[in-house]
């Protein structure tokens, strides 16, 4: 299997099912696109698009040759490629509940992905603080993260969404990373479960990548002049 | 089990899972809630946050009290509850390949979403001729229907994009009601599969339904002035 990504200090959408793929072992060669700019004759554009039907990463070839693409699909298709694996919860009322939160988020937060763009590398309080004193759709994204992680967290007694690391959490990692980046605040729960999902091996190892990458790019940088 | 949707003139999200549901005649118990505003006190919002996590429609409460929101989430519960159906295809590829095109059309194609809200009473080829002449991104997404549409269809024989009728057609429904508003051009497979889906006893029977509303509702009318 190859798994297609983006530079990992900035691809949030690409970090999913490498984080997850990583954190189960499941095999796969990674091919880093690098993101010098999204026009339709940029490098990254005409590479992808030999691979990639929407143009965007991740995209997942298996050994046979079939892609899959974007992150919901994707999970799905591990989950059904490793039935040995607990990538969705075991009980059917709880893999319910993770895909309408993983579902939730492929949707939604959109103050959260618009105004905190990943960037791992970064620590950018003064920024998330402007943020939050002006926009008023990052703190109700943050209020519903309380909610819903709490929910989850208090069901299943944590550390993970549903006891053990699985897909929803993997989808949950890029936000870990931008309330890092950007210091927003956190409940003492939201606080847990993030220092959970951040301590977690393949959340380490991705992050561990990424500050290895030491890539600016300019117009994925609304915040910083330079590294 | 109860769904609950929003008006069905206008609410392309709630118009996916009834379609489905009512194709494959799984019974349901459908809970309107009117769209009169989305501010936090409006009626519908103060009902909704009632049953919805999220306060946003389509919601899927079963039998058991279990909530399952967002269209993918319940689509994916209802395969789940009966296999007996073939809501997904029932080959592994083809159905990876359906989920992704149900996860590409769950966050992409922002311009045909954004700029051609689904208005299945009105008929509006003038604001699509103009639409086309100034929004570039809105040929990008029909061009890329058409890629994608052709490629199920040359793969599956039709009519449906995976032979018979299932989750991603559902899909693809409001997509069809909006070419149709819009009058937007389609190549002859676009249009024969837009034929096919429009003609399909669960799309037939929400459209009926949604003619039968007449409820202007400002706010999700930027281009009519009355009925």
């Amino acid at each position: 299997m190859q798994l297609y990504i983006g530079n990992k200090n900035y691809s949030s959408w690409s970090m999913r099912p490498w984080v997850l793929m990583r954190h189960f072992g499941l095999p796969f060669e990674e091919v880093m696109v690098r993101f010098d700019g999204f026009e339709p004759d940029s490098a990254f554009k005409t590479t992808i698009a030999r691979t990639s039907p929407t143009g965007k990463v991740p995209v997942l070839v298996d050994d046979d040759g079939l892609v899959v693409w974007d992150t919901l699909a994707i999970a799905e298709y591990l989950a059904e490629r490793h039935p040995e694996q607990p990538l969705w919860p075991q009980e059917r009322r709880a893999r319910a509940r993770a895909r309408s939160y993983c579902a939730e988020m492929h949707s939604g937060f959109g103050a959260l992905r618009q105004h905190c763009s990943q960037n791992l590398e970064a620590s950018l309080p003064e920024v998330g603080a402007h943020l939050l004193a002006t926009q008023p759709g990052l703190q109700a994204d943050l209020d519903r993260l309380d909610t819903l992680w709490s929910e989850a967290l208090q069901a299943s007694g944590g550390p993970f969404l549903f006891g053990g690391f699985g897909i929803v959490d993997a989808y949950f990692a890029p936000v870990v990373g931008r309330l890092r980046t950007y210091a927003l605040p956190m409940s003492p729960t939201m606080a847990a479960y993030a220092d959970a999902v951040w301590a977690s091996p393949g959340m380490q190892a991705w992050v561990a990548d990424a500050l290895a990458e030491q890539d600016f790019i300019a117009f994925e940088e609304p915040y910083r002049t330079g590294r």
